[in-house]
């Protein structure tokens, strides 16, 4: 079905960038110190959390968008690639210069301008972590409502290019939801602005939606006009054991028709549920076929009401083991059941595949169920997580490094997995992206006439291909 | 600062729609009853609220997208503009054929396909009204959250094209935060699908973002994949007087520090009331700076408790004559001063411009009080109200229509106002879009790097300008 999963090879790619006027002219516009060549200090810029290394030529820290256009001018002139770099922790090399030239670092754009509490709306620059603003909003009684599971690294210019997810989505959607304004540079050194500090704003195309998840492809954010929400006063988690993942998702519409509709809803799957409890041991029932996380938010007594509800609702559609925390003490712990998967997982292999895979949310037992299978017929580990709210499962196939033949066969899971999916009428990334790693799997989701759409609007931002190339289609 | 509101003069283009060649291409694609020429019949499809006409050649209504595939192919072809239309009741001329050619009703296009309780969308053709989808969800308990003033008459179509707002806004966003996916036919005839049917969805770019808003310039919806939300058990609203337009948007912020987001903050000015009092004499008071209404929705007990919060928040803070309704018709009644608005400004002239300028909602007040120094300036009519919850406030300039100076001086007006919104950090439309009425306004808020873009990507869906010729720029 398809030769490799990563169709470049790693290792260090020279071009233009190395050309010794070129460093030159990049010391002069951001100071020689912002400008990094030496080859050590380079590789960690080289990689994201897909753990290969495509180690740039240089790494370029602007402080303005006066020295962000000056480098990306220098860039369209010279002909090198150009790829920015947030926090570096994406699942699909977003970030990773696989054709060489430069990275751009925005860590040193790390302020955040204006946080306006009475128009609900922060302005900040793209280097700072989503959690930094998170926090830098909670301090005035707001809400940045993207949540990330990454938020503690990934950085918010990247958050917005990836258009990341997070746990929360059921209520209060993705970034891209949250994205007011951007002020961007072009790859030709053109400074844009979209949409602005309103949430109403239909004055020319909405460039705005189109930046969010372009994957640092069109341009790069050098400020964000981001919304903001009134912190709500509280929130519960109940988390309950199920027979089965179709028993566990099946509980999830049973909340619309009593109005009610939880901020987030995880699902963990049995094969999840046995390494955690063999690594951690919580005191997991082996007996179940999925634990279901549910949490609710509102005012305190809206939470106590609707948190009742959820323990109820599951128990009497077959939930058992029913606990609900209603202190942020109590509800770490039980979400400690979460956050424990990932390193679980790791006793089965050395590699493990992590793809983000989503459907309509009423498909996700029949999804985990062929996945099962498609596991069992490559002789392959795999353990299913996720946020069964909105449909988009985690899928890990756990392989050794080392084994090639096992990595191939991981890699057929792959492939096949992205098929399921979109034949169940959901598509190959709910909130990683495409980058490198799903590049050759674009054309299961997107057809030929869309894709030319998307490539004619890649040149009209980016004509000579000097942004992030090598990434969603090449 | 402008010579004419309007560039286009109005009356019947001929183009290459009028070949008796193309025509009987066009009677042979839908059907020959599906082919309107008939000057008086086409009329009515040649203005909107506008009040303006710009008769096409032809109306022709196709049923299916094969058939609008084969319409544009034609187009693209024969070289003639084509103006896709929905309710036909938009405030700048979007569905307006002013550089002649055909206009595409979507009218027959008017099938709900899908309404998925359990995966919380719906799938529909364009050619309904927003009402009519309401409607069919909320049989099942949904809520399809964007509600424009025209919900009844606004095709679902439309209110994408043009990201239709509305008062729920300041909860539930605009219309572009409720598409998951979209159906669309190019200009070259080419079917593009954007998006999906989850609202996490990471796969190439955003085109159901750009698609929202863009004014039939780009390609035509043929279908749409909606979000539901499970609809909350109860709302209530609350209206009070307020000594002044600055106190009564002043409250506003006082919600976010109590975790509070009303569903719709609306504000009327002192002209609006005592228009609609000498009218229809509710008993409102002349002494009234400002009327503002406040409306919560959820659980029973959440609105039961927040609609108090609200009414004790406003009684605090110089609001009076405080009144709280929590069933739907009493609730209706208090919603009959706002209905009553645009009849009673009537009496101060026959032309009633209605701008949609929006700003961040704290700077309402100052907006509102120099319009008034606008109005005084140029000898002008002016009244003001609409939602102060997101900023977006429509400013009605009314003269004689007959009276060219009076209108004039409205136009001079309205230019004034538009710089305003810009320079207090808003923009020229929050909820009407461009069109043809504000295109002359375009660089007021939109830069010349940022429009190039935006002229790059037409050119990219439509390469010979046959979709929508006139609008937003031209």
């Amino acid at each position: 079905m398809f030769e490799s999963i990563h169709f470049h090879s790693t290792g260090r790619k020279i071009t233009n960038a190395s050309d010794p006027e070129v460093l030159d002219r990049l010391r002069s516009i951001v100071g020689a110190e912002n400008v990094v060549v030496d080859p050590t200090r380079v590789e960690p810029y080289g990689g994201d959390a897909v753990k290969e290394k495509f180690p740039p030529e240089a790494v370029v820290f602007p402080e303005s968008t006066v020295q962000m256009v000056a480098i990306l001018k220098l860039a369209n002139e010279a002909r090198f690639p150009v790829t920015a770099r947030g926090g570096g922790v994406g699942y699909t090399g977003g970030a990773v210069p696989v054709d060489g030239g430069i990275v751009i670092g925005t860590d040193r754009m790390n302020k955040i301008l204006e946080i306006n509490a009475d128009d609900l709306y922060a302005v900040t620059q793209p280097g700072i972590t989503t959690f930094e603003l998170q926090q830098a909003v909670e301090k005035q009684g707001l809400m940045f409502a993207p949540d990330p599971a990454s938020y503690k690294d990934s950085f918010i210019g990247g958050n917005i290019a990836e258009n990341a997810g997070g746990m929360r989505t059921p209520k209060y959607g993705v970034t891209k939801h949250h994205v007011l304004g951007l002020e961007v540079v072009t790859a030709t050194g053109d400074v844009i602005r979209t949409g602005g500090k309103t949430v109403k704003n239909v004055v020319g195309f909405d460039l705005t939606g189109l930046m969010c998840g372009s994957e640092g492809m069109l341009g790069i954010i050098t400020e964000a006009t981001v919304k903001l929400l009134p912190m709500p006063e509280a929130t519960a988690t109940v988390r309950a054991n199920f027979p089965s993942m179709e028993a566990g998702c099946k509980v999830l519409t049973k909340f619309t028709p009593l109005g009610l509709l939880p901020m987030a809803m995880e699902v963990i799957d049995k094969f999840c549920i046995a390494a955690i409890e063999e690594l951690f041991h919580f005191g997991l029932s082996l007996e179940a076929g999925a634990i279901l996380l549910v949490a609710v938010d509102g005012s305190t007594e809206e939470v106590e009401r609707s948190s009742k509800i959820v323990e109820r609702v599951i128990a009497e559609n077959g939930g058992f083991d029913v606990i609900r925390a209603a202190s942020r003490e109590e509800e770490a712990k039980l979400w400690d059941v979460r956050r424990a998967i990932s390193p679980s997982l790791m006793k089965y292999g050395t590699l493990k595949i992590n793809e983000d895979v989503v459907v309509p949310r009423s498909k996700v037992p029949e999804l985990v169920a062929t996945i099962e299978q498609i596991g069992k017929k490559h002789d392959t580990f795999v353990a299913n997580f996720g946020h069964a709210g909105d449909g988009n499962i985690h899928v890990n196939f756990v392989v050794d490094r080392e084994d090639a033949s096992a990595v191939a066969r991981a890699r057929e899971c792959v492939a096949e997995t992205f098929q399921l999916s979109v034949d169940l009428g959901g598509t190959i990334s709910g909130e990683h992206g495409i980058g490198y790693v799903k590049a050759p799997y674009l054309s299961y989701a997107i057809d030929k006439p869309t894709l030319e759409i998307m490539k004619g609007i890649k040149k009209v931002f980016d004509p000579n291909g000097i942004l992030n190339p090598g990434k969603m289609f090449v």
